[in-house]
């Protein structure tokens, strides 16, 4: 960042999405492109929130019995091939390593697009009996899917940073547990630490994992109007477990098959966040992942300067001492005004002002990101009025995006209904399905649209007695909308 | 670990050291051979090593103001390429990615072996004032060398875990303060955390880093005599700085170059630490990195069952609440017996043993792992006593690899004794060096010894005014050893 004329976003979020994002992510030196299309450089601004959401999500996983491992990063393609058992019509677009320095190898190696096939025939090895189970790995890690699509930095790239869950245990009840378990701290991160209410549903039967018998996901409702499967959680029934025989003795030395689960969450959630609190003027973030939360900008003439910034530094310090993340800008070659903007950019939550008014009346001025609303308040017991304001803006978040999402779900019941109301205002419409995946073709030709998920309950009733599109017998509730 | 015949070392440390670090790796449950030669699973008893280690340097490197980032993992082969400028012969061992999905690829992509041409580029581009120095980025990630040798778990494989530093810095104080800087945390991650005492030195010109103006590392002794590689961290000097255009404006506004560093710790100490520590009963480990610090183990009759293992969970809640990572052993399906020998496998550094006169006493046994002295200790403050005994446990490691390495540096001062000397010992011998490669090839070839290290210092006295093998002025100290 060298000069003013690059600081500000010169895109509009309204008008023209696509480049404010993108410009939102170089600027705020989240992302850079790499050199190979479909590859990103994750900047220390970027990888620092990706590295909370771990921080958060671990400690979660950890204390709900999972634990970390490593698997090798290449398949072999006969490994990767197992799968064929489980899924018709497998063909991985996948990264392929067919030579070793300069020999060609006997078997090409695929970069791993998903563990499955690798780490299903060690923990069928692991597991003799009903006391090595349930096992729960999970690993954090990169993958590769050749799919060739626009780069989009943490939507779309090539390779991509994600946490992958493979857990295995005696019986269906254990495993649907655990399907559920990931799918709620998926999206206790969305509500409590990104400030994104998300829809939590299920997957209809043509869409799930392959191999999966329930593929649940939490979609989260984007500015555009469109859904973002925003993470995924799969109980595998017994298909994988027969496909790599993973099989314990239970208490009677009786040979039983284990039910598998897998879930993953990737850098999406980034992407997520950034695109749906950000705003004209750069990146905005929730304070839990916010790698500076607060802000302290000493505003000073000659003639005062030496105590406005010691009263600054003084109160950086103190919040520094209290675990707010917290930096001091008393940087003399810029003024404040730029200083202001440059924060904006970044998504500083909260910024302090101290000029000589709140050195002589013992205050200090707080200003919320993104709204702007400011609040002097008194010096004393300034740690607690910051958290405070802190949460003040984590609610503020949340209380937006809660608004537009609930705006932004409508029912429909016939196909025009459907097309008119995606067509008009994007997000979310529900309407009667009958359970055929031929009902969702008229929608995906005419607009894009897809299912992007049903209720979870399976006995729930549907909304309507009809399928919105053939009108015959209503299974379930569809969730129809345009997706990432 | 199915059954009581699985659980014994049955290989010995002293007579096939090979044999005996693959088979504790195995039966501790630290790691698995993957089907790719080459390759290793890492299992959730090793990963939570490796975790443990990035914990506390992670910790040190941010102290000390590193960011961490993410680059991609492929590496475009004209990227690559520009190494040659640099380095002459140039010829990377790494797997090349030629296809993606179905498609060739027009340029094919190397995994990446190291990130030195990926990251410098970024560099450069970021890099524009003498403000935006010292830029000091960092990533934890995987790198793969398509080496063909045996594959020894942690120590010898394609695909292995590691971070790489890579920083900028205005002028050559800079950058050589940042190499020395990585290079005492890294010693201070084998002092303070491993209990493994290492030697710091400087490799000889003739074997540092492709392109490094110094290359440093710190040496770390194996109980079979040869010397690991265990960390380096090298000053570049400019050579990548002007093959990468990695220039900024002074506060004059002249055009300058960067002088940068690279340094470098993988899951190879992982590898020394095992290996140094561990025992014919298994796993060693330090408390500081042990998954599990302290198991508490109740030994009961069918009479005082509840009571005895009533209090030994009241005791293991309590260190729990006071931080000790603990587990209480109540198994009953399996006696004491089998325990103690399962937890010294599996490398736990204290036991706690809770029988019947422990209860009516008021008291604790402890025994230490790996020599088995046992104390029995008062229940009254027992975490303060257990905190003290695991500090006993990480002394009492330290004390045997510092008095195994210092009876392991001999002198000599002929081509005869240093052969003569590692030949029948092992260890390192140190003896004056013209500085001349050729001088190292005659040990090599008879006994394939190098030299491991010179003095850090450059202006350190010789301790021989002769070269032990041409004769001519020594410049140095070198320390020769047997390396893996």
């Amino acid at each position: 960042m060298s000069g003013e004329q690059e600081l500000g976003i010169t895109e509009s979020k309204e008008h023209s999405p696509g480049e404010w994002y993108a410009e939102v992510v170089q600027k705020a030196g989240l992302a850079d492109y790499a050199p190979m299309g479909g590859f990103i450089v994750t900047r220390p601004r970027g990888y620092a929130i990706w590295e909370r959401i771990q921080d958060h999500l671990d400690g979660w996983f950890k204390d709900t019995g999972v634990t970390n491992a490593y698997f090798p990063m290449f398949i072999p393609e006969s490994y990767l091939e197992r799968e064929k058992d489980i899924v018709e019509g497998f063909d991985p677009e996948v990264a392929w390593v067919t030579h070793g320095g300069n020999e060609e190898l006997e078997e090409r190696l695929a970069v791993r697009p998903t563990s499955e096939s690798i780490i299903a025939p060690f923990m069928a090895d692991w597991t003799r009996s009903h006391r090595d189970l349930p096992m729960r790995l999970n690993q954090w890690c990169s993958v590769v899917r050749w799919e060739a699509t626009e780069t989009k930095p943490f939507f779309r790239t090539k390779e991509f940073l994600w946490q992958e869950g493979h857990t295995a245990h005696t019986d269906e009840e254990g495993a649907w547990d655990e399907t559920m378990t990931r799918l709620e701290q998926y999206a206790r991160l969305y509500e409590d630490v990104m400030a994104l209410p998300p829809l939590k549903g299920r997957k209809p039967e043509h869409d799930k994992f392959p191999g999966a018998h329930t593929t649940t996901s939490i979609e989260a409702l984007m500015p555009d109007g469109k859904s973002v499967q925003a993470a995924t959680s799969h109980y595998l029934g017994t298909s994988f477990a027969e496909a790599f025989d993973i099989t314990y003795a239970d208490a009677d030395e009786d040979e039983n098959t284990a039910h598998t689960t897998s879930w993953g969450l990737s850098w999406r959630a980034m992407g997520a966040l950034i695109m749906t609190h950000s705003d004209d003027q750069g990146l905005v973030l929730p304070p839990a992942l916010a790698p500076d939360q607060v802000v302290v900008v000493p505003i000073w003439q000659e003639e005062n300067k030496d105590e406005v910034i010691e009263y600054a530094a003084d109160l950086a310090a103190e919040l520094d001492e209290a675990g707010v993340r917290v930096e001091l800008d008393d940087r003399e070659h810029r003024n404040p005004g730029f200083k202001f903007n440059e924060h904006e950019l970044n998504g500083i939550p909260l910024r302090v002002e101290i000029g000589p008014h709140e050195v002589e009346d013992e205050e200090a001025t707080l200003a919320h990101r993104p709204d702007g609303e400011q609040e002097t308040v008194d010096r004393e017991g300034i740690a607690e009025t910051v958290q405070e304001h802190l949460d003040t803006v984590h609610g503020k978040l949340y209380a937006s995006a809660e608004e537009t999402l609930e705006g932004e779900i409508r029912e429909a019941d016939s196909r025009e209904e459907i097309l008119g109301t995606i067509g008009q205002h994007g997000g979310y419409v529900k309407c009667g399905w009958c359970g055929d995946e031929d009902c969702e073709d008229p929608i995906k030709d005419a607009i894009a649209a897809e299912i992007v998920m049903v209720p979870l309950d399976r006995d729930e009733e549907p909304i309507h007695d009809a399928c919105a599109i053939c009108g015959e017998d209503a299974e379930e509730t569809a969730y129809f909308a345009k997706s990432y």
